[in-house]
């Protein structure tokens, strides 16, 4: 195989072969992440390593090693992806854990107020329906184990906690 | 240098070879990470890569290489850490999108009901104090930059809402 094959033009070729004579010039080795396409064509992320035992003259032969790190890097995503939905857990254990008290509290009193004749049911009903929607809210998030996101105002992301599901 | 010195003990020798051995025989590779010591005694997270031109007798000759992957996993665990912040973020900005307008509608109705004179001032103060502090928890999460956990029944873990900083 020629060695050139494996870039894009003649301009990538140059600048690589700069950039990995004075890292063997220097220390001896290089190396860095690639694509490359395996004999069937599909691509994968390769972690090239080169190195030389003529650190003066590295042009005069080099070692080539290709690991295939396109498992590694799916590995890297998966976890990622963990670490991620842990944030989210973390994040809604709390909210379920700070706001249930108050929450309950509203609910009770209001309930409580419904005995007085003297307040119009309609407006503690307004109240009431409120206390309940946050308490859904809240019981939606304790049972969630896989998450949707939203696009949001500011050029942000939130959950959708709506749309997001439990096993 | 004995290859002997890079292993805890003779049965960590023994069980590396065979594997390393196997991978060889098979394909003519074997590649792991193993936790080494430079010179200076300092540890640091190695990729192996053990590759043999000699398939049918690896025994003849190997070409081993060793990469410094302390750095790549230092950049990992600070992706990661990005990653679980990111989650956080997101489930905080959408507690807050969800319970601001219930929340808003709650304290509008408690202060309406204060004009009326049947109604015990201490109740209605009880019903508004808790949706007061509902918006304490909500404001306080559209601040959050980092965060810090706290242990959770049930063997897990939750954001520590009030301990976590804003910058």
């Amino acid at each position: 195989m020629n060695v050139r094959m494996i870039y894009k033009s003649n301009e990538d070729f140059s600048t690589a072969g700069k950039l990995i004579y004075t890292d063997l010039k220097k220390s001896g080795k290089s190396d860095f992440d690639f694509d490359l396409r395996r004999k069937d064509n599909t691509p994968f992320k390769a972690h090239v390593i080169i190195t030389s035992p003529h650190q003066e003259n590295p042009l005069e032969s080099t070692i080539v090693t290709i690991v295939d790190i396109s498992q590694r890097e799916e590995a890297q995503k998966e976890k990622m992806k963990r670490e991620k939905l842990q944030g989210v857990l973390e994040m809604a254990g709390a909210i379920c854990h700070e706001i249930n008290q108050p929450l309950q509290t509203i609910l009770g009193y209001s309930t409580l107020l419904e005995d007085n004749e003297a307040i119009s049911p309609e407006d503690l009903q307004k109240i009431k329906k409120q206390a309940i929607r946050i308490g859904d809210i809240t019981r939606r998030l304790s049972n969630i184990t896989r998450y949707k996101t939203l696009e949001y105002p500011g050029d942000t992301r939130i959950i959708d906690i709506w749309g997001s599901g439990a096993d």
